[in-house]
């Protein structure tokens, strides 16, 4: 086992409520930081105690506001590696600019590999992720880190909710997520289904098609990694509703629920929205979804992995064996 | 425009056919060099004049034999760089290892960042590639460059054939290419299917399980971006016959056609292999397959890119305006 | 004299005008790309043409909404070496952060260091900004560059005024500029007299002490860098109003103007407030200080050093030869 | 707590009694090893026993011969980090070309960065210096150290002192020293006065003009963060007698000494000179200054810090709190 | 002593049997890991446990197949290396390419400082070797490690065996082995002779010309560092012979023993070959020397060193004190 | 051809007359700057006029005084750099530390290799050297550049004055220059023999030992790359003489002359000392040696190759086609 100093967990403000509970689910305080937004809006982050040959651990999602907590995290990411802690691991359940991950136009970036580069310019000497977009992403990075999949957690649910669900068949809204979901389905034991839409231009106005496999008469689960907008949701429930589907489920692991996606998901015939915390949900949209939106914790996963880690122990055999 | 030296083209041992073609396209002579193989394995690269202040395009597969083909383009790469040459363009066909892309299971590497960053280290200021597996390798790359695609010239290839075919419907046999096999059915404004399969461990054994979308009574074109074994080939042919199929084709940018891949092949109710010259097929192979086997050229494609990166200008512009 | 590309300029959104200015003063169009903000905040950036090989520079201050400000840089930054730029070079008039220059307290970061890997984790090949708080800020950077300084463009202006004015003594409001506040003054011949105050803590109280020299029955100009909430400028008018001044003028070269500080300034004894273009001014906050706000140009300054740059002239001589 | 292997001293050449001092309080003895200047003048450094897996500390000032002594650091770095040094430590009580770090005028370099370039090529991983010229010269390192101050053991000095002396009045003799002046001022609650000079050129020839500020009848603390060679001193003593001050007593961290400094101080009518062991001043200087001459040292505070280091615990704290 | 995780052993398929005995001298079980030839001749290295915070040698020579082993070799390392491994060090017996050190010609590579960026780019933490070419090519590392020797090995059969020779003369085949040939013979207490040869291009054919020095009536050990096709050795027993040498003995680390280098070997009149085992000999290669080939082995020097290295002990002392 | 800016020469205090008698050969003044020893023996340069977008040649040998020379060298090359140069060469026609090039005992630095870093850290782009003491030093570059002999001039030298000689031998008095004095030997068809001798310790005390070939009633031409404090060549000349040898010269590249080392030439029974102005000879040396001394320009060698170099064009078939 490898030795670093003692461990230390910060919250950043995107992720307040989530590092409080894989605090307490590790027993390990969090430790004091101010983080400040002076007048200039330069942020202003300093340490309450030194972390001087400490392992340590940021944990800060990237949704909203985006570039605030983008810049607050590598701030901090400079900060701990600057007041000489032996280790900083950057924990960012939701990682901002995932889907800008290959040049699919001319005369664009992949942003994604941008991001990797100022968290590695920033300090950080690990990472761990949650679903990234692509599993390609982690090799944007040189630093060596851990990307989880939040996904056992959402299948687990549907598999204890399986019995009472009418042969339930798992659809793909994006064919870029085929793959994932007929993991998805083979995990649960379902047969599967596909939409086949054109995403146009940058307006993410999107226009489903039509239903490949058949899911008529069937309970549906549509998976998928994030919801931004809700658009792809939109048209995807509506499409198997068309082609005669019983009770809809929406699963995705990050509840990113950019401008009126709640208000717009609110209005849909979708029994369920099971998702997880790795994007904190304000409780204005909470309450637009209501008792249909189920919000499973990733606070035991991450804290395992952060327990693990610390300790040199393999997070692999967490999933594997 | 910027100003770089003259232009020289070099061919390496895996693309000697190719690089001929690209050197006849662009009206620019091959450069000489020696490559040696020593009794003792090691590569000697000696070129036959200077490349000093000069702008070279080092043309190189790296398909079987594959660490043979590697370690020359790293050598080659690293005595065009130490020999002063302004710059040095990696044009890579076939790019190994691009499969391993992404750690879908512990322990093991990403391959494709490792290949990345030997042809960084060995000196490439860019790249030129060919459908990659995925488009995210490219953000492995500190350096840039430009990745193409061959899909076009396959794609134009049948929408010639298209009128004399019965209603041809597009198939993947992997559902991690639906979203590029969807491209390929909308460029040509045909539907799709999809089969499903899952491939177990590491011993390229795959199962075709079912076919999700209608084939029946339908022409078929199974596209692919290489075809390695042809194990999932046979599987998805065989699927799609026995879904009731009527001709079908198959398509894919890289003929790799490692093992016995061509004796699997060539007992196939295949009407067409329609692919490429990013990988050199030998003479006995070929013979297999007979006048099956369509080999449309990417020489003209890597020519006019490889002359408009000397001249400093568009690459986007070619296949966008 | 270097050979690059045709020159390109780019705007920012962060500095509309002033890139305009400055196009207009080189008489070199500026390029056109797309900047969009996603629903889920992502930034999205797109040239309308190739700047392969091209010599290109973006203009963009990092001023409110600062956050995004930067990342929009780093990200068209990126964009615009990844589509192939001989050169990229980020103009920056206002550099957010260069304040936290040094370590003045424990585990806090040197923030500046952090932006200047960033900008250089994003591309750029050179940098052009203008009075940076520390002369020293220079240093962190590794990629090469101008700094220049628009008080000689603040200076110019009092010479023209100052046979008017009743003996002008320069006043600096913090002992860290006192160096830079004796070069204005000798610039202008005029004597000088300081304010000491000390600023506690992160929450941009200040409190002016004492005078140190005279005032009494002067016209005084004090001068800074930047104001930022006016706090420090609100004390130190106040001071040297108390201690006999005359008119009172404030020059400085960044009108950062943070929260409310056109309000208090609004409602202080000064005659003209002296500043650049360097960080754009809201118009309602223009309307606050009405014709006492005095706004001199740094468009042609910055056009002369692009153009110089571009051609390989030296830039030194541009000041002091 | 981080673990490293043992603690390892080794003095240089240019700090053998204060790395003696530093090792008495620490009670760890130095290291053995040779340094000899071969006829050829190349330095050659060699170990007497193995460092591997230690955490070394070289404690060199880079004072006269600074060429040589720079060098001999560079040179022993690498020895210990290429033997296998777990972290290697420069402790630099006094860095060479500090003086160095803005770029203020064309056409010269930030030789202070270059040193910081220099010192990380070798192979620090770690830093400890002492009152470098300007706060900002850390933010040109890329490895973390710290930067520590000795003015409170100066300061520290003077409060025991104060009470016997008139009222007494700190001054600074440059401009770009007032802020930390002032701050020297805070802690012992004095008032601050400011002499305003010129230099012209770089033949460190220094004009004073004027005294800022109230010494008349007072006892004068002129403090500064060197002496190089005594010219500024010089003038400021001068200039502060003609304005009336009483006794005179000057104060800075480093005793540089450069050429016939101590003749020309010790003629001056000062009561004492207080500084540090941060140089080693040679024995017939320090016979010109006689009894003035107060030297203070810094070897318990390298001493505390080399230990807090090495045991991973805060340095901050040491200072603040 | 510094601390690392425990150690682990891994054998790659070039140096399963010196591995296995570096185990068994060092009493660690070798660690579990597949290396499988996919049939595109990709390398595939899934490892069997986690080394998470491990310390890790990976033992590998790169001698035939030599682009073979050095990829598996780096995949290997990359492996390792993503998995968390604290420490990585690359145990290779026989190093390609180190021939290749220097520019001896116009428009060739130093393939020695590819072969070092690779291994360093694939992750190596540190290196162990066993007499490379030259020294220098320690020098082409930024990485540190230990470069052995095995001549103390070779020397210490020939001391036990000197007694009954005929005042034998140490024989250099090449005069860029001179001086450690020189060092040979005086560990032994022997004259020695020179071989004056010339080698003309890259054909290896070799050409004795004359013995400098005597060795008419004496018993010859010829030493190099290794022995490629055995031109040179074949050239050089001649040449004594002709000189009127009486036993002739061949010593070298390295059994490179390219092409039929063997089958030239078996004929000369030689009395034994004294060897080891840095590379593996294959048994029909064993076979036509027979008796005459002395293997000795480098399992207890490199399992020894591996120990120091992980425990953090000195390995100079194993060798100087 | 590459294009660069002008050319600009830049001649160092180390290589004052051979700067200016390259200046001379390719007809391109030296450019100005000043370099100034500051009193406190900072060294600061400044440039006369800009480099923007020049490329750039700063000669400066690193003999005698070493540190002061290397670190001008380095402040020179980071000073052209940050003058935005478009590329800056290193021309140092002696390198100093170059016989550091390996590590031959334990806990001693492979110096060489720093020296190499801390060139590349100043900002080289590209270098120009003269016969490093191992060809292997290249290796040791990151950034590219050329290393040229000045054997053929010292050959050429010996070549027209052969006819006169009695039959002369070329004797190398070190064996690690067994290799380039074979070469010496055969380019002017000569026969050799080799001095044996053992440098122990650090103390550069040679013993030579015997003579290993023939040179009784030879003329003898002792060749070396340097002569440093002259013993080594001391006892060689003494040797050959006690072997028979008529005539003896002895040529070598680099006069480094240590200490009293043209003293102790001075007394030894040679015809001739012929080297080159790599090293400036003091006028008081060349005295000592007197007409004996025959020194050959590298100027015209340096010229052609900095032309070349500037012009894109191939410097390898200026030695070799």
């Amino acid at each position: 086992m490898a030795v670093y100093g003692g461990i230390k967990l910060f919250a950043g403000r995107g992720s307040v409520n989530l590092a409080q509970a894989i605090s307490k689910y590790i027993r390990i305080p969090l430790s004091g930081h101010d983080v400040i937004d002076f007048p200039n809006e330069n942020i202003f982050v300093r340490l309450h105690s030194s972390v001087r040959g400490q392992d340590v651990y940021i944990i800060q999602t990237t949704s909203t506001p985006v570039s605030r907590n983008l810049m607050e995290l590598l701030i901090t990411l400079r900060t701990l590696k600057q007041d000489s802690a032996d280790r900083v691991t950057a924990v960012v359940p939701y990682l901002c600019y995932a889907r800008s991950d290959k040049k699919d136009q001319p005369r664009v970036a992949i942003t994604a590999r941008l991001i990797a580069d100022l968290i590695e310019a920033a300090g950080a000497d690990r990472y761990i992720f949650l679903d990234l977009h692509a599993g390609q992403i982690q090799g944007f990075f040189s630093v060596r880190g851990d990307v989880l999949t939040a996904f056992r957690i959402l299948s687990g649910y549907f598999a204890k909710k399986k019995k009472k669900m009418h042969d339930p068949v798992i659809v793909t809204a994006d064919l870029g997520f085929a793959k994932k979901g007929r993991n998805f389905a083979a995990s649960l034991g379902c047969s599967m289904a596909f939409i086949e839409k054109r995403r146009k231009g940058n307006k993410s106005i999107t226009e489903a098609l039509t239903v490949v496999g058949d899911v008529d008469n069937h309970d549906v689960v549509i998976v998928d990694d994030e919801i931004d907008t809700g658009g792809t949701i939109l048209q995807a429930v509506n499409t198997v509703k068309e082609y005669g589907a019983r009770d809809v489920y929406v699963s995705f692991v990050h509840p990113v629920f950019s401008g009126s996606a709640t208000e717009r998901l609110a209005g849909l015939p979708v029994r369920e929205f099971v998702t997880t915390d790795t994007v904190p949900i304000p409780e204005e949209k909470k309450a637009l979804l209501g008792s249909r939106l189920v919000t499973l914790s990733v606070a035991p996963l991450l804290g395992e992995v952060i327990r693990r880690t610390h300790e040199g122990r393999s997070v692999g055999e967490l999933f594997h064996e």
